[in-house]
């Protein structure tokens, strides 16, 4: 016969609500009530008399914590996945501080037991290269679960500003058959039956949108794509990698290349001033100081950096004279007409400006064929500038891109044929100032880049789940 | 000198309001008013003493009427681009029901000649197949400019259905060496410097991210994408595209097919819905039963169709017999064990069921390696079915399909050993059933099919801006 306290708990436990670790600690469910909970142990702290387990279910960085009886923690280690079900209430005892409520479980299933002489993730300190080559796990750990669900809030923040602006999202090809940077270092693609010649002509992976949202603007006005874009470079640095996202955005009827970097800096502005009253943000936030304190990486300083009023603009021409006149010894000299070199940024970024330092009117020949050439080239030979911006912040040096587009056919013609881009591919490019053109602009981000930066991450390996590189695309 | 009337236009000109075609329609500026828009000409009407144009700037599909003195339309073309300045106000004359306000022109400045005896576009009507070798400037016709807005409504429908139920977006590789379905039909990715051997390894393009979605909802718990994919067939049918865009979603602690089949009808449901109350959709309606009345596509019924409750759910082997019984000749007589084909799911959508249709638990033969061995497959050998659906709709066919995942790893090994797909690649996709395995399911819809059904496109080829199909691969 059962008892009626029995009875009562198994109707208690059929009644239960499934939730997830966020709704509990945010309390969407109300507490003092039987819940279940899915999850995977983060750890386990095992007593005489009781075993608490912390568990996360990705949902948020915080763990809900467990209390369990010795006999259901046994079989139990770091990584199980497991099913529980209990009330959830008040934390008893001294640590309140730590955690509000706590789950004391009735009913444990075990879901996926893990091996803890196996499991790769050992509590042990993992250096970052060894976690790269176990990416499937490495999802797993606490920073990289937030800096997924900080992707994830991003892109949401930012769909939510083109939005309300009126900008059409757009899904450009990533298979082309125009290379929009001439560069060379693309990727070539053909089915994996070579015989077949599927396209019929060279096929490249995209390394930027930009010429299809030109067209898509010459319809639609304001487009944007956040878009994977491919790069064969055989980089190894902490800021490359062969696959990465691009944020990007199109815009007609645009006069000014200070239209452009308005709307860059207010759209930076307003993901910032989010993330700060975020929950992920304040979590961000949390983690940093408790993990990064030696690493001095102060991320809400980061973070403000961005929010200052009236970024810094200057001509490319300034910035040359600025650094010659810096009494600073480079190992490449400054000099009109040449790249500015890591070493440049960085003083500019962090010695010269006190905000994103956004440089314009670079000299044309440093720049790709489509960049509209200012009006005074047009009279003087000396000053031969397209109406460009490269926006620079420190560490990671140039974090977005932009520029008026070249609406005039001749010049932009003229442009191609200087460049000895192959003209044919770009006969589609040409036709939209054939008929009915307007003045344009647009812009990229490297999204990973940002990501990286706001996280106070320092390689572009450890934000992407899957990361790409020369030599490298395991999984 | 300046007569007080003209310095009163002067200055009303300078104060004047630029705004978007969709704001002055939608009265987000107020009439009476004097306004500036940028935009195209979709069609222009000379009359003696007045000329007429239809501005239109993408941001809606519906046209400003400009009212243009007889010498401003000098010059004017349709493609034309813009810039108007006047006064906004309530039409006059008998063309109310048409257009509520019209824009009186003070100032008329030409951006974008368009030459009318050259201009692709003409007023006739363009066959589908001359307007897909236009890609670039089929963008600016109604049809696909209302496209493309309804993808960019969907797409921000579907991040906020799964933000409300904290599902993470993610973005899983495209370059990958694992391929998913085994079927040899992608596309090999190396450096267009062919002697670079760029990643050391075999390397591909996605042909679904489910794999790399399983191993972040082994993290994440509810993971999703909306991403590029690709696939080497070289089929030229309505349906079919060499890339394409995939909503992909992985749920961990799922125990039951049916749970994952009412997350794709909420969610389907969820986004027709908004999709009937917008004003994307509201044009929609509008404009098929202006041009399509002949064709008999009617738009509303096909999205009243997703809005009925309670799908029908059948099995394979139901759905077998169901084609068995139904006394039609078929070409291919339904067998137990094979592939339904397009006639028979052309019956079983438009004759035997009144609603979508969820066809579960097919042999596990006809289906890829990781689906979840049914539990009564284990015990009886005639039942080797696996815990899956397709869900067919008319015309269509297959728009989305998804299972539960094979979770018991040696199952799983036996399952790869027995297709002969190779194992090396996918060892870190065993490893996920190696330490805390979890339940878990997900599914795959065709984003650009389901775009087409939704709009009453007869063909896939027509609902991307830049379709890429077998030997298409232009601009």
């Amino acid at each position: 016969m059962i008892s009626r306290y029995f009875k009562k708990k198994i109707h208690n436990l059929r009644i239960s609500k499934t939730c997830s670790v966020k709704d509990a600690i945010e309390k969407q469910v109300n507490p003092n009530q039987i819940i279940t909970v899915y999850g995977w142990i983060r750890s386990l702290r095992k007593m005489k008399n009781v075993t608490f387990a912390l568990i996360n279910d990705g949902t948020t960085g915080k763990n809900m914590q467990a209390v369990l009886k010795p006999d259901q923690g046994k079989g139990l280690s770091t990584g199980c996945s497991v099913k529980l079900t209990g009330l959830y209430r008040t934390t008893q005892g001294g640590s309140k501080e730590k955690q509000e409520y706590e789950l004391h479980v009735n009913d444990l299933q075990i879901c996926g037991y893990s091996d803890p002489s196996s499991y790769p993730l050992q509590k042990k300190h993992h250096d970052l290269e060894y976690l790269r080559e176990k990416a499937h796990l490495r999802l797993r750990t606490e920073s990289m679960s937030r800096l997924l669900r900080l992707r994830s809030f991003l892109i949401s923040i930012i769909s939510s500003f083109f939005s309300n602006k009126d900008y059409i999202q757009t899904h450009p090809p990533i298979l082309t058959s125009s290379d929009c940077e001439g560069s060379g270092k693309i990727f070539k693609v053909e089915s994996s039956n070579e015989s077949d010649n599927f396209f019929k002509k060279n096929t490249y992976l995209t390394v930027s949108t930009q010429l299809h949202l030109e067209a898509l603007s010459h319809s639609l006005s304001k487009v944007w794509s956040l878009s994977p874009t491919f790069r064969a470079e055989k980089s190894r640095t902490s800021k490359h990698l062969a696959e990465f996202y691009m944020l990007e955005a199109e815009i007609s009827f645009i006069n000014d290349i200070e239209d452009l970097m308005s709307i860059v800096e207010q759209m930076i502005h307003d993901l910032v001033e989010n993330l700060k009253n975020s929950s992920i943000g304040n979590e961000m936030i949390t983690e940093n100081y408790k993990t990064n304190k030696r690493d001095q990486i102060n991320l809400e300083n980061r973070w403000n950096f961005f929010l200052k009023e009236h970024w810094t603009r200057i001509t490319y021409a300034e910035a040359i004279n600025a650094l010659k006149n810096s009494s600073v010894h480079f190992k490449f000299p400054p000099k009109y007409g040449h790249d500015l070199q890591t070493e440049h940024e960085k003083w500019l970024t962090e010695k010269y400006t006190h905000s994103p330092l956004f440089i314009i009117n670079y000299p044309k020949e440093l720049k790709p064929f489509y960049m509209r050439l200012n009006n005074d080239s047009l009279k003087y030979e000396d000053h031969n500038t397209v109406s460009c911006f490269d926006l620079l912040i420190p560490q990671i040096g140039e974090l977005a891109g932009g520029s008026l587009r070249e609406e005039r056919i001749d010049i932009l013609k003229q442009s191609i044929s200087t460049r000895k881009t192959h003209l044919s591919n770009l006969s589609w490019y040409i036709d939209l100032r054939r008929w009915g053109t307007a003045k344009h602009g647009g812009f990229g981000l490297g999204f990973d880049r940002f990501i990286a930066y706001l996280a106070g991450i320092k390689n572009i390996k450890d934000v992407m789940a899957f990361p790409r590189w020369h030599q490298h695309c395991n999984f």
